[in-house]
């Protein structure tokens, strides 16, 4: 006996989503159970609701209702010209959070191991580019590429910003320095330098 | 804009869950929503599939099907004056899967910080006592207390053993030695001095 037929199903889905293991996904089925059927019916319920999300055919973000484009695509108060691509959903709502940017979005998915750009990326990077060809007149304002800045995202990010030049008047990255409430002494090498290059 | 809307129900639940934080719980459900509608049917079902489990009775732990017992309990070529006392079903199942243990068990719950018995706990074992009392004559071959071996378990153990002492021939817990594969420079001198007096 290694995990109880009538959980296995619901174990093996759990155990496939990102940073659940094994353990935790049995462990996870037990407390649901133990959670009875009220707390069941929610999360079904929950999980069921999912089918009235869309994704944005402009930005790639998420969206509810019958609207063909997502809240932000779809405001005519920001900014358009004003693009940023972000990695993930999470790295898009963490920017809204700031309230610091007024542009539109591309969410272009997680970049992979090698650097290398998925099908699914480059498209979405070409539907971005015939978008400011005949939404922009060819020329974007500004493009920030908001990776995150390691080996990885100063890669990717070199070889995005080379396709997307001549289509924007200026390509930009996230500056890079101390996190506010951060400490001097433990900032790395890197980090300070750049945090005294860009010394305001 | 915080969680978008459509998806903070589902990401409240599943940030409600052990071992699960609110930002793996964005991360989780913008998962499902990449994998599409055919994953989350899958997931929405197997969740719905909980609602054909029960709980034994008799040991607390869970089963399929119409009957009344779990298949350990209902088994009549397993030792039931045998009772091996567990925390949770996840310690159950690390039992079974040694195949050394033939008797019954009985799920006690996680024991909480305080080392106090919950009202629940305190039921199931006096549902045990019962049970011994009923079937077993009054007096079980053996009662294995296999909780972890930290100070809380030590505690509560010491408590449970106390109770149970006069309906079971003995009272025993696991045995605390090196781990198998493990090395004894890194072993802690409790476990090694356990080891030392358990040698065989």
């Amino acid at each position: 006996m290694r995990t109880p037929r009538g959980i296995s199903k619901l174990v093996d889905i759990l155990a496939a989503l990102p940073g659940i293991g094994p353990r935790q996904a049995v462990r996870l089925a037990f407390h649901l159970i133990r959670q009875g059927k009220g707390a069941q019916k929610q999360l079904e319920e929950a999980v069921h609701e999912l089918q009235n999300i869309a994704i944005c055919p402009q930005c790639f973000y998420i969206h509810e209702g019958n609207e063909n484009l997502c809240d932000i695509c779809a405001d005519k108060n920001r900014d358009h010209s004003f693009i940023a691509i972000v990695e993930k959903e999470t790295d898009l709502i963490s920017l809204e959070n700031t309230g610091k940017f007024n542009g539109r979005y591309l969410v272009l998915g997680e970049l992979g191991r090698g650097g290398v750009l998925g099908p699914d990326q480059k498209l979405k990077l070409k539907s971005l580019i015939s978008w400011i060809k005949k939404e922009l007149d060819g020329k974007a304002s500004e493009i920030i590429i908001a990776f995150n800045p390691n080996s990885q995202g100063d890669f990717v990010s070199g070889q995005i910003s080379k396709e997307l030049k001549p289509f924007t008047k200026e390509v930009t990255r996230l500056g890079i320095g101390i996190p506010s409430g951060g400490e001097i002494e433990f900032a790395d090498e890197s980090t300070l330098g750049s945090a005294i290059e860009r010394r305001n």
